[in-house]
Formats: C-alpha cells, sequence, structure tokens
C-alpha cells in the first residue's frame, strides 16, 4: 500500500529524496572486470560475456545484424503496430527538427570574423535495453535526434534472446530510424566495446541510452574516453494534482512508471486530502489487475508516496526539490504554474497529457534525467548529438587595436610566450 | 629541440597522437581519500588540506572572501590592466550573448502545444587555478557564460597563496563578472566541498573549470552527482600551415602552449619542409629567450612535433584525427578550408589569430576541450549553465485520435500500465 505522508513530516520526506542512495561498489568491481576483458580480448570476451549473460551462442561473425534479419524482422511485425511506429517516429522527428541549432558567424567593421561551428557528432553508440522484452521506443528516441543531428554513423548495441535473435520489433524500429549498424552485445561489455573497439566494432565518439546500473556504471567508468548522455536510474513521475484531478487518472500514470522497476518511483503532491485518500484507493484497486503487480508493489512500497502539502504553491516547490524525471501537472489551468517550475526532465500539462503519451509519441524525448539530476541534465536531443568549434578570424586592424590589452592580460598571468605571440605580429619584438 | 617528422612514418605519428595516456590510478587512490574526508568533515577537511597544500592557515570563518579583500584587490590592481580586463569582459559578453538559446513552444491545431523549456542552472561552482599566479581571464571565461545564462548564484574557487590571500587580480575579474560567492579553496578538497557541501559551503548542481590532474580526478568522481563541463587536460594548438606562414609568427604560436605545462604540445602540420625547418630553428631562437623555457623544452621535445605532410588535404585529415584543443589554419585564405575542419576546439583562421587573441579577449570561451576530447565536448558555453526541460500539453481530441497508437506500442512493450493510462481516458478501462 501507498503511504500518506504531511509535508510537514521533514523525516520521511528526506527519508523519500535520499532512498535511492545505493552503495555500488562492489557492482563497479564486477562492471570494471568486465570492461578489461573486452579491452583486452575484444570479440572474443564479447562472445564470452554473451555466452554467459544473455545465454546466446554467437560467433565474432554472427555479433553484428544482417540485412538478411532485418528484412525476417519486417515479415514478423504486426502491421498496426508498424503504422503506429511510424506515427511515432514522425512526431519525434518534427518534434527534434526544432531542436537543430545551425552555426552561426559574426563580421565586425574592421574584418574580425567570430563564429560557433555547431557539427554532428560522426560516429555513436546507442544502447537499448533487450533480451525478451523489445523496446522499440528507446530505437527511436535515441536514434532519431541522432539522425536528425545529422550523425554520419549510429551503431546500436542491445542484448539478443537466448535464440541469438533480436526482437522484431526493435530491428524494424532501428530500420526506420536510420540505424546504420546493429550489434546483439549488452551489459558492461557492450559499453566496453562501443569505447575502446574491438576486431569487428570499431570505437565511437558518444554513446547514450539508459540501461540497467551495470550499464549505467560503464558509461560512467569510460566517460571523458567518449561522451556520454548522462548517468541514469530509476523511472519517476511526480504527480501535483488540485481537487480538479482525477484519481483514477492519477493512480493510472502512477503505476505508469511503478509496473517498470522494483525501484521505480510514484509521488503525488497534493493539498486535497480527499484526492490523496480516492488516489491511493484507486492505486490499490488497479495495481491488482497488472500483469506487473509484483514489480509496482515494490516500487510503491519503498520509493512512492502520497504527500499532502499546504497549497499548490508548496507542491510545487517541493517538486522543484525532487526536480523529477517525469512530472504531470494535473490541474485546470497547467501553463498558469508553468513559470514556477524549475526542475524536471519532462513536463506533462492538463488531464489528458498522461506520462505514456510523451513515452510513446507525443515527440519529445524520452530518455530523462532522473534521481534529482534534472537540475543540471537535459533530456536526449539533437544538441546531445552535436559539438561547437569556436572561430576566430582576427583582422590585422583589430590585432592592432588590442594587440595591448592582450600583451598586458598575459603579462599580469606571467605567460611571456602568450604576450610574445601578438609582439611578433606588432612588430614589437 | 623539437622532431621534425614525415607523415608517412605512422609510428611516429601513433605515437604522438597516444602520448597522453598515463596510469592515474595511483593519484585517483590519493584524490579519493581527500574527497571522503571533506564529506565526513566538512570545513575542518577544508582548513587541513589548504594548511598542507597551499600552506595557507585559515579558519573556517575565513575560507570566505570578505567584501573587504574585494575593496582590497581593487586597490591594488594596475588601472590600465583593469581597462584591459573591461575591454575582455565586454567582447566575451557581447560573444556569449549570440549562444543564448531560447524556450520555445508549438501549439497544433487540436490544441496541443510541445515545447522546449530552456532555464538556467540555480547554483553553480567555477574552478579557478591560483596560488601564487594569477588567472583574472579563467574568472572572465568561466563566470561570464554562466552570468548570460542568468545563473542566480555563481560559486567560485581558487587555492589561497601562503598569506591566505587571492591574487587581486583574480578577485577584481570575479567582481567584473558577476561572481556571488567566493572561497579559497583549490584542489579535490575544493571539487569536495562544492559537490558535497560543508558547513560554511552550501553545494552547487554543476561544476566547470579545468585544473590540474587532483581537480580533474576530482570533477570525474563526482560526475552524476553534479554536473561538469568536461575532463580537461594539458594545453594543446595544432597548426596547419602552407608556404604563405610566416615562421616567426608559427614557432611564437607553438611556444604560447608550450610554456603553459610541461605536457602540453605544440604541433605543426606543414606540406613546406622548408617552412618547416624554418619553424624548428625560430623555436629555438625564441625558446631560450623564455622565462618559462625549462617546462617549454619539456613540452617540445615530449609532447611537440613538425610533421610534413603531402598537401593541406592531408594537413586538415591529420588535424580532424589529433581533434585540438586550439587549430590555427595560417593560410591565406583560411575559410576555403573551414568546411573540411571536423574536430576544433577553437578555430584560428589567418596570420592575424594567434591564440592568445582567443586566450583573452577574442570573445569565444577559452576553456577548452583536450586530448582528442573535441570529438564530443564543446568549448564551454551558455548552454553548459542552462538545462532543458520538454513541455507536453496533449489536447483531449489528440488523446482520441492517437491513443490506439499508444496502447499498441505500449503492448508490444509488454507495459500494460501505459496503456491502461491511456485507456481510462478513453473510457476504455
Amino acid at each position: 500500500m501507498i503511504r500518506i505522508i504531511q509535508s510537514s513530516d521533514k523525516v520521511s520526506l528526506q527519508s523519500l529524496l535520499n532512498s535511492r542512495v545505493s552503495n555500488q561498489a562492489e557492482i563497479a568491481g564486477r562492471v570494471a572486470a568486465i570492461m578489461d576483458e573486452v579491452r583486452q580480448s575484444g570479440d572474443n570476451a564479447l562472445c564470452g560475456f554473451t555466452r554467459r549473460f544473455d545465454k546466446a551462442d554467437l560467433t565474432p561473425e554472427q555479433l553484428r545484424v544482417s540485412e538478411e534479419e532485418i528484412k525476417w524482422a519486417y515479415s514478423q511485425v504486426d502491421q498496426e503496430v508498424l503504422a503506429s511506429l511510424r506515427v511515432a517516429r514522425k512526431r519525434i522527428e518534427d518534434f527534434h527538427q526544432k531542436q537543430l541549432a545551425k552555426s552561426w558567424f559574426h563580421p565586425e567593421v574592421d574584418g574580425t570574423i567570430l563564429g560557433q561551428l555547431i557539427l554532428p557528432l560522426d560516429r555513436v553508440g546507442i544502447y537499448v535495453p533487450g533480451g525478451t522484452a523489445s523496446y522499440p521506443s528507446s530505437v527511436l528516441m535515441n536514434a532519431i535526434p541522432a539522425k536528425v543531428a545529422g550523425v554520419a554513423q549510429i551503431v546500436m548495441v542491445t542484448p539478443p534472446g537466448e535464440d541469438g535473435r533480436i526482437n522484431p520489433y526493435s530491428l524494424v524500429a532501428a530500420a526506420e530510424a536510420g540505424v546504420t549498424e546493429i550489434y546483439k552485445i549488452g551489459g558492461a561489455q557492450a559499453i566496453a566495446a562501443l569505447a575502446f573497439g574491438t576486431e569487428t566494432i570499431r570505437p565511437v565518439d558518444k554513446i547514450t541510452g539508459p540501461g540497467n546500473i551495470y550499464v549505467t556504471l560503464a558509461k560512467r567508468m569510460v566517460y571523458g574516453q567518449v561522451g556520454i548522455d548522462m548517468l541514469a536510474g530509476p523511472s519517476e513521475v511526480l504527480v501535483v494534482a488540485d481537487s480538479s484531478a482525477n484519481p483514477i487518472y492519477a493512480a493510472a500514470d502512477m503505476l505508469s512508471q511503478a509496473e517498470h522497476d522494483s525501484m521505480a518511483s510514484a509521488i503525488l503532491l497534493t493539498h486535497d486530502p480527499v484526492l490523496a485518500e480516492a488516489v491511493a484507493m484507486e492505486i490499490e484497486r488497479q495495481v491488482s489487475k497488472l500483469p506487473r503487480e509484483k514489480m509496482a508493489r515494490e516500487a510503491l512500497a519503498n520509493y512512492s508516496a502520497i504527500i499532502i502539502t499546504g497549497d499548490v504553491g508548496e507542491s510545487l516547490d517541493l517538486a522543484n526539490t525532487f526536480a523529477p524525471e517525469h512530472l504531470e501537472i494535473m490541474v485546470d489551468e497547467p501553463f498558469n504554474l508553468l513559470g514556477r517550475i524549475k526542475n524536471a526532465g519532462a513536463i506533462f500539462l492538463g488531464h489528458h497529457s498522461p506520462e505514456p503519451v510523451g513515452d510513446y509519441l507525443a515527440g519529445p524525448n524520452h530518455v530523462l534525467p532522473t534521481n534529482g539530476t534534472a537540475r543540471f541534465y537535459s533530456p536526449l536531443n539533437v544538441d546531445t548529438f552535436m559539438k561547437k568549434s569556436s572561430v576566430i578570424s582576427f583582422s590585422q586592424q583589430n590585432l592592432q587595436a588590442l594587440g595591448q590589452d592582450i600583451i598586458r592580460l598575459a603579462e599580469v598571468e606571467g605567460l611571456k610566450a602568450h604576450a610574445n605571440a601578438v609582439r611578433v605580429r606588432l612588430g614589437l619584438e
């Protein structure tokens, strides 16, 4: 049963805020060992770990998905689902196109030109969870922004099932989204292969996409060697509601997070105690009908709560403190409150924007910062797959005008050779 | 003496590309111990480490720079240098203003609104190297983009000299740039204080700015708990030149990097063997006059080279492989080559754009990706201090139109509660 607490109960609040802190040292040691082995033994290590963790027996030549397998996948998928995937692809593409930033140049009257190049990364790796399950939406959400950015080589990794195959929906989604290479590998070994390369897999410039704790720790270890999008943890939703909210909707939305993971978190903030009770009852009624009831119940018991606040302002302040991955504002006039939201991955406004709309097809990305990191991380977006370079073309006239300033600043920093680079050009040295 | 190698000599090229790889495991252990102590003992640990590493004896109350100290700093600085700092501040501000991205909303005809909020971070920490030296330019380059982004609290940390003071130029630069708090701490202990907080220092959301290997490893360790800008190493310049280049300029620019650090790197790529010889001789002539000659000679001997290529195209391809922090294109018509540059932190075009112009006042940031990471990192910029949130406001009409697509995609992923969140709203459950 989900607990109901008062916002004045600071001890319970703090324990909810801190509930995700875990000791990862032991897992980190195992992840490091896996990655060392891939770095040293390449494809052989990959095949060994795939046999051990995924129970799939593949040769190095079978790691890469073939054209025939993609054709097979298209023959397997339901045509209505394929049509829905295409609806999603189109909406996701349209939204991410709006994020595309352009290079710019700014000339000054003396002939100086300053600018900023914004260029796509050359080769990126996207991680998609897999195994027996199928996450075509994760494929679209990772690959489409890379494609929109103009990335030439989009390399997808996803663990195979025991039969050595990738789920056909994931393969079709990859083909639809413009993925250029697919490898049947998962876990920390896949991250190592993308970062260091093996005989069959060339290293990438950046790795994106969420995974389990092994994947996340592996991404942390290669950060700096390659870029990564973010370090993501279990999924979360935080609903801010007033008495206009429908408790059936609020409960359904909270359960759509709780079913993800036994460490998922679903929180309701409301100043209406009647709504609080109604949502708690609705959750109880709905959860018992879910196939993933056990997982959802664990998430509800350990990482979830209904918190009764003094007013909607306090609810929003607390929401900013939680900085949730998904924030639903379930009130009649949600745009009036938008200016008070500081920290959230994605914000769902009104009564007709359940979080799964954003998971599948609204358009914005579903790869979002978790565990309070929306304070500083952004959703996966087109910028994730681009990088900037500054451009400086100084004119002789401008160098003469500003040369003494540069020399003075270089000398106050004790950097004589810096000053010299200007001096030789001004005929002073 | 700088070596001259042929681009066909793949062994020498590869050893140059790999020269920076070092074993940091031992230092990492020391950094972790420092950070644990700050996390456990707060201000006391900070004062202890500041006594030990910076030889400065400060009480917890003295860690924060006072208003009086800022006033004192203004009384100490040379007025001409202050004027030059203001010239730099103005140009840096102007450039970074052009980077400022705005939130946007896109309404659809059925009443759905999608959008992207772009909000400043709330509280950031900037690291500025210090001690006896003074780096006012680093203060400007870190603080100005944060200020332009709209960050409310800009916290600067920099190690004090043995007298317990911060260099007045750094303090004045901080005041000019809009820094809101300054603490006299440096090294890994400063990064720990910013990430975890102590009795006197509240934790920040993100930490930026380059430092030595201790600072860099500390930033890596707190990454994910807070945001960081990048992991930066020793400075680099790569000059691509044809026979129009002045060897005196090329040598001076290469030395302006070499004087930074005994691990700095200065590389010239040219297809003109005569220029190659002339630059080598000029470097030899100029280096002997530098106060930091010893450091520069180490950088030249170990991490630098002149590489003779077949043509300018090969020079640019190699430059893209190096992905240098600073790339100078020393030819008569540099803009003709701009489209061929893929990887570089900052690009300096033509004969009048020595790299120190960019260090101090051209406008673009001087905090740049090093060691090949320009493949995926960007210069420090206004975006570094902002984060995005997606906004999804679906209309009832649109949910009805797309509801079946969402349900189908949720079910193919085995997520029944996701489908339910739509079903309850369509009256199907």
